[in-house]
């Protein structure tokens, strides 16, 4: 697997992007955008958990239930959640817009939308803007663009590998920067590769993937009706089809893994009013779920997230969220580092050089590693740092 | 029952409190108190529900077992919590200590820390500060004073009600301002009344006030290994003894209850930064526990909580909070209220005046009312807004 520098989601063969300003963000920008395939795909999805389902979402699962599309398109701006049933049939509308320019039947476009919650789609401006849409290789840049909302950057990442000795690429971008917790209630991502894969196995490891990455980010506990991660497959490298079990299965699932969280180091990153990238590792849990809900309660707690802001090595707000965590932890046998200096070995304080740890802890990534020392399992959760610029962001996003 | 105005844990008869600056706050300021019965007293208690329990709750649970009580001692300043065995000993001592000076078992004592975690206890300050502390009839205040940290009020309350053809009191106080969450990894309090009561009515009905009370309260979802809500009856005057099922009972479970409300709704008030407290009402649900997770946890989102300090009437984030909570809820049913005024209808957003409603938000108190329409059960739940300042107080606690 290899790195590609500037890629994006138009790396992989046969896919172009483009994007358009439809007039759809208060603030300006690109808002409206497309990622077609030149050629049919395999194509997986997973959606958001919360029991209020945006209307883009619902017409998604329909769409993706014969395991195929050829394009997708998206808008920031307006979320089209809450609408009711007129929401459901604009949704529906935007995908046969898209499908009429694209030449596709409406059941091969995928759709998704991100904003504010509780007003119609514009739909004059969607028709309008997509017929400005260009679709171009270099587009993937473009259409990243277009789907961010109060993200400060996009979120781009591409990879190449080698599948039954021929190249493959997977590329793949993100939205996201607050309403962002585990169990997929997350974020807009989408993802592309031109290898042949199975459509049973594509979804597979669609979900290993997203439960290593997208669902161990936390940015502030809260998830939205919209979010889904999809995953479009064309196969134009022309490689035997990717099957579970093979040794090209188990590449093919390490380089979307690797791409998916990537993308989930540089939502936190850019997590709202974000000013660091906290890493929480949790090693020696007696079970994975309780590793897991390990690392993601401390990356989540807004304590931990506040101090670490500001450098500060309270080391005792990481044991009071691992202690409410539901995970099965031994006060008297956990050992914690924080920048790879250790604060607590065996559950009491290790004596640290507190400036040492303050000067490490400005840096732009925190790791926490916390050995619970009762078993072998480990997980890694994702989050950001608490400033007063998430609360200014938002306590005034509308207006 | 009657409120009583001024009143606090002393205002029942036979109890005496006092509180010194022992130094133990960074700051200054009363940090060492101790609430005395003349009397022998029942007593009840409920724990944090973190698995990381400071040292006064170990030695508390010990003390409480047999039901009995007849002093509290506590100490803000310093948690004693993370502090191993050295830890318990040294509450065992703190104990010891406020027994000598009042002439009781150390058994009879029951012993609350609030602060940093992981520092020793200054066990020397501790003696020097217990000799100083005077008791008397008007001490309640001075104790409040003496448990808070980041509080900036203390939270007292006295009620007064009729058992058994005499004139009963309920006191309590209370201390709380963040690392505060559901499930009783609350804060302290402690509530103390001159009614005679069994001690298997007592345990109950504290567990009862608590759920509709500190157990609905939510500041920023963490938790502290050091929590608990005590309760001492001292039964001097002279009351039938309150047992289960009696009229007497209904009584003094409805005005423990209004006293843990009331406290709560004071420690809402004052969260770490809050500017405002939301009150959320969850009706229509299907159950019980639906009604209560459903309100806890729009209560306690993130998003909301900095809308509502922005005086943003962002709908979309309470519909969000629903849909994650876990609780049953379909969309197309939801009827919400923002300081009584409709904003969706039946799932669909319902006209209103934004200026109006940000208007309403404006004040000290923002009631948000759901209409699930599913079922009978209803719940509220406490909390407050997010600004800047709670970050600000958090990155620098220690400081």
């Amino acid at each position: 697997m290899k790195s590609i520098p500037g890629g994006t989601i138009t790396s992989p063969g046969g896919f172009l992007a483009g994007a358009t300003d439809a007039g759809l963000k208060a603030r300006g920008g690109l808002d409206l955008g497309i990622l077609y395939s030149e050629a049919p795909c395999v194509a997986a999805g997973l959606f958001t958990a919360n029991r209020i389902k945006a209307a883009p979402v619902l017409l998604c699962q329909e769409h993706i239930a014969n395991g195929k599309a050829q394009a997708i398109v998206v808008n920031a701006g307006c979320a089209n959640a809450c609408t009711g049933e007129q929401g459901f049939e604009d949704a529906a509308e935007m995908a046969s817009l898209a499908a009429r320019r694209l030449g596709l039947a409406a059941q091969d476009v995928l759709v998704a939308s991100t904003g504010v919650i509780g007003t119609r789609l514009p739909m004059e401006l969607i028709g309008a803007g997509l017929e400005k849409v260009a679709l171009s290789k270099e587009g993937g840049h473009q259409l990243a663009q277009a789907m961010t909302t109060t993200d400060t950057s996009t979120k781009e990442r591409a990879v190449s590998l080698e599948v039954g000795g021929k190249e493959s690429i997977i590329g793949g971008i993100a939205k996201g920067a607050g309403m962002i917790h585990p169990d997929l209630a997350t974020l807009l991502s989408f993802l592309a590769t031109d290898a042949a894969i199975d459509a049973h196995f594509l979804e597979q490891a669609l979900r290993e993937a997203v439960s290593l990455s997208f669902n161990m980010l936390t940015i502030d506990g809260d998830t939205s009706p919209n979010d889904m991660v999809l995953i479009l497959a064309n196969g134009v490298v022309g490689n035997k089809i990717i099957e579970e079990g093979s040794a090209d299965a188990e590449a093919f699932q390490a380089a979307l893994t690797e791409v998916c969280i990537y993308l989930v180091k540089s939502i936190a990153r850019d997590g709202e009013g974000a000013t660091k990238l906290i890493e929480v590792a949790v090693e020696g849990a007696l079970s994975a779920a309780d590793a897991r809900v390990a690392a993601r309660t401390v990356a989540g707690s807004p304590l931990v997230k506040a101090a670490v802001y500001g450098s500060d090595p309270n080391w005792g707000r990481i044991i009071a969220a691992l202690g409410r965590s539901g995970a099965e932890v031994e006060g008297s046998m956990i050992d914690l580092f924080l920048n790879n200096i250790c604060l607590m070995k065996g559950g009491l304080p290790h004596p640290f050089d507190e400036d040492e740890v303050r000067e490490a802890m400005k840096g732009g990534e925190v790791p926490i590693r916390v050995c619970l020392n009762l078993g072998s399992f480990s997980a890694t959760a994702w989050g950001c740092d608490l400033s007063e610029e998430y609360v200014t962001i938002n306590s005034a996003y509308r207006t």
